[in-house]
């Protein structure tokens, strides 16, 4: 699959996000046999924070790429677009921030 | 797999704690697709909120069954393992408003 | 101001409490002047974090009183105000973890 | 006191900020009359759950405008300069995430 130009900004980490992705579906696959095990609830309620955080984590590097590619190309080039991928990032960050 | 006593508080809702389980994985796999796809940022970003919100009612559905089981019972024999029980409860619940 | 009989489980740790308020107080205080002299925002935003971990911190400890007294003793007690009790512990818990 | 040059971003709004402040500070003054008065914990609780929410919104309007003034014209003017202002916002994201 070539891509004739990265259409945005977190191609560049792309195969970190996914790696990180992986990781974390291998810890939700660990809580559903942690589950049908009857482990010990607080055992189980360690690994939903551990895994929270680790989806904070990939949530951050996105936000990252796309502040540092989005919306600086689209603060440099001015107009009315860089507006508006400012205020998607606030919201999105308001999002990250409320869940 | 028989159970002779439930070991557990989540045991009477452990279906409905693995498909909400089940149904974080399928998130967890949709947001890989996504990364791969090279879709927006911002919508991955979406679904990243999203899915850290179905995590935490997990947890929270999890914690209730412990406080409202395990705890409740250790409570009500009194003694030393109230407290145990009690603390470990506690950490739990920081964890999960720091996470 | 004598008290026949402490009404909460949070009064025997009411001084810490109020302590603790009032360093949260002072801390509210100090960004009011950091955005009174125009400080820098990031300066800014890193108070607004500490001041919500010391706020965190303030609830877990009230909510750690709470379980150890109210809920406990309903529980010890039981009867139907061991599950209200419960119930109100578990929404505090959610509204918690979710802001 | 007149301003030659507002230095930061979110002078503009600094009075909105300030406003905002004054009533976050006057829920913590709340607060303690509530622990003062032996008020139900679960409902100290509640206001505890209010004021993260009032402080957050702070944080967010305050991230806003970092975003839209601080960093923009960073971006805008290019430079190393762009980079550092840049990775602050990211750590002050982070931070705030994370609380």
């Amino acid at each position: 699959m070539t891509e004739p130009a990265p259409p945005h900004g977190y191609t560049p980490r792309k195969d970190s996000h996914l790696k990180r992705l992986r990781r974390v579906e291998g810890q939700v696959r660990g809580l559903q046999r942690m589950v049908e095990e009857d482990k010990y609830c607080i055992d189980v309620l360690t690994q939903v924070s551990a895994m929270t955080k680790a989806l904070q984590a990939v949530a951050l590097t996105l936000l990252d790429d796309h502040l540092g590619h989005c919306v600086v190309d689209a603060a440099a080039a001015g107009g009315p677009d860089a507006e508006v991928k400012l205020k998607e990032a606030s919201d999105a960050i308001a999002r990250l921030v409320r869940s």
